[in-house]
């Protein structure tokens, strides 16, 4: 092991002899953990030589340190933090349940990451150093050229000056509320029973947020009340947490209300792409003609959630704005990223992975259904045609004892109440089949079943 | 080519026939550029099959788009959207000089991308799937624990659970600027002559922005002013755009004043690390007690700039505002990214491309300065350790014109102005040594001094 190198400051006018302003700079790498147990420090040779002092100086700091237990000088091997401050274990995640049936990360089978390893090799033999250069702030024209393309698959309209590649639908969002902002948008309406980060994101972009009740008939009443001075984010196919879907007309209806009285919609359709029942419903963003809409999408919630990588489709009258907002906050997503992406676009490898995560979606959800309602028949659920939650309600039971009764079986479910725009208690439960493959899928159920059958 | 297949929204009620509503669509996609001349379309029976309608009404919609000029119908080969809508061209970078010396963007040859490359083969061969997974929003443990071990190289004590992996400095500093107006910040304090975006970054964080002297004796005076609702944004080393260094004292007089007036400092060290001159200043991070400094850093500035990863160093008292900051705005850096990082720095990487790109950056730096020195000697220039930036005046002659005469040479340099606070006048240029490999510096200097001279 090479010894460490290190630069430490010194004042050769103050009335703190050096000897001792080493020995306390490294009292304080040691004790933050900055050095750690086992890391091998220089000779008093070397540390002279380094720090431009005298050996004898070197050597009084470093008996010094011995003295007070911080290092160990070993004749012959060389001198050594002090194993007493060795490295603190990295905390594992606690409490970890057998069973997660809470998370939205998609199952390690199908996550195609030899593609992508693979996709790193031939974007680097292609691009060179160019990998590594900064993208322009929009993203690579490649890839946005690419997104349209594929945007057109599901009949959406773009032009790729106005697509935005973004860290993740979670950036596209925040994004998307600067951009609100700066056009005098005060407050963002959310279903009530949304993702949860919504609101702390909007609350720190300075927006109000205010609920609209989650029932289809609920948002299109609610939405005469909008005006030029709101926006509304919907997840309007097969929604977080409900499972639950926007009717075609409904769309319709929502649209020409806001094209109507003027204000924005953020679409997030981060599940949109995962149908896998016969319910073919066009994103707002394809049915609209009054650009009124901010489409955010991802590939990444189903494949590769840690690439984050997202994109959003802008109205033509936003796109400055947007810009604007990006290019003060984090800049280009990596390039290296983008490059990645953009291959995977072009060369096809994107609809065989989602027929892929579709047909496996859909087997779960099948057998999560079907192994509910024959344990359980109090059990009150829609079974959704697409995406991964189902939500599930067992009316006059708490979702606080739902969840724990699930979790004292192994598995980890999430209370109703986290999505609730008020944290208000429900019967409900969301559970998510995005984590377990299909054989424990059955398991889970089985468990939940019995779990929640024993309190009846 | 496979033809595209797609989804078009259709309204069976509506009083528009099916097939008005089919070329309508297809109208606004290709007049939008989402699908673009040449595009193969799916024929009448597999089109009439996607979207449940009779091969007449398919036919019908085709006939239209033909007659209207928007499709060919080509017997046997298929049928295409027009080559009138060909792809408009990615326009070009315009007006590109011959020499940059506006960028900061290092030059390929110091680019690692060969070591880059094999590293993402060995991180997907290694984690495979996890490599795109979402990572904890401040970053991987192991990559906030190799980031400590490299700060304490320059001195610096960190403890890993105060680091935070960011998508650049740039990101770095957005996230400081709300963790800042979070804990009651209110004004923002620069050099008057700074890195420009800092200007609309504090802004749309909802900062005050003012401007302190830049020379160090106007900064410390300044300071005695700023009180627990300022901040003071710094880059001490090498600054950008002057290349000036704050001296060790002049760092301890600023520590002193923070830590009793309670202001916090961000200490921007984009290229603390690249000195190759004798003078050793050590980071405020590592001199000062109190914890008052935000600590930013990154290697992308050096060495790979689009990869988008830099890190911060953060006070504990503030780690949880950071956090929230962070989680609330794009979340986790790529996952992969930081892999990669993680690599680099474990396998000892770092270090001999730094020493690499300092050396480049030495003889480039001496080559500029000995070249204008001798052709010019009515300009004024101190030589700064480090960096990768010159600052030059010539007094009595405006920056515009020196910006100017510049490029009419093909060299292009910054005004001084686009860095002032007020976007004063000056009569300085920064011009960088970053983009130009060896023998392009001299060619550079020469074509500079002549057009500089010719004034005279």
């Amino acid at each position: 092991m090479v010894p460490l190198l290190l630069e430490i400051p010194l004042e050769r006018h103050s009335e703190v002899p050096l000897y001792r302003q080493i020995t306390n700079h490294l009292v304080r790498m040691i004790e933050s953990g900055s050095l750690v147990g086992g890391t091998r420090l220089p000779g008093t040779r070397e540390l002279a030589a380094e720090l431009g002092v005298s050996r004898t100086t070197a050597k009084l700091a470093y008996d010094l340190l011995e003295g007070e237990g911080y290092i160990d000088i070993r004749e012959r091997r060389g001198t050594f933090v002090a194993t007493r401050f060795s490295r603190r274990p990295v905390s594992k995640e606690r409490g970890k349940l057998p069973f997660d049936m809470a998370s939205g990360v998609p199952s390690p089978e199908l996550v195609p990451w030899e593609k992508l390893s693979a996709l790193s090799r031939k974007v680097f033999g292609r691009y060179g150093h160019a990998v590594l250069e900064a993208a322009p702030v929009p993203g690579l024209p490649a890839l946005r050229q690419a997104l349209v393309r594929h945007a057109a698959t599901r009949g959406i309209p773009a032009r790729w000056e106005n697509v935005f590649v973004t860290s993740g639908v979670q950036q596209g969002l925040f994004i998307s509320f600067q951009a609100l902002v700066s056009r005098g948008v005060k407050t963002v309406w959310v279903e009530d029973l949304t993702y949860p980060d919504v609101l702390s994101m909007s609350c720190s972009a300075g927006l109000k947020t205010k609920a609209v009740p989650l029932d289809e008939r609920g948002i299109i009443d609610s939405c005469g009340g909008l005006g030029c001075s709101d926006a509304l984010y919907l997840i309007p196919s097969f929604q977080n947490p409900t499972g639950r879907t926007i009717s075609h007309e409904g769309r319709k209806a929502i649209l020409e209300i806001a094209a109507r009285r003027g204000f924005w919609i953020i679409e997030d359709d981060a599940y949109g792409e995962l149908r896998y029942g016969e319910q073919s419903v066009p994103a707002l963003r394809a049915l609209e003609s009054a650009e009124r809409v901010i489409y955010l999408g991802s590939f990444s919630q189903l494949l590769f959630p840690g690439l984050r990588q997202g994109y959003a489709l802008v109205p033509e009258e936003m796109a400055e704005d947007f810009r604007e907002a990006l290019s003060h906050s984090a800049g280009a997503v990596s390039s290296l990223v983008q490059y990645l992406v953009s291959g995977f676009l072009e060369e096809g490898c994107l609809e065989p992975c989602l027929e892929r995560a579709r047909a496996a979606m859909s087997v779960r959800m099948r057998a999560l259904a079907e192994g509910l309602r024959e344990a359980l028949n109090c059990l009150v659920f829609e079974v959704p045609q697409g995406g991964i939650y189902l939500w599930v309600t067992m009316p006059a039971v708490s979702d606080e004892s739902l969840e724990q009764r699930a979790a004292e079986a192994g598995v980890s479910v999430l209370s109703g109440r986290r999505f609730s725009f008020c944290r208000e208690k429900t019967s409900s439960v969301r559970l998510s089949i995005s984590r377990l493959g299909g054989p424990f899928i059955k398991e889970a159920t089985t468990r939940l079943a019995s779990a929640w059958g024993k309190g009846l």
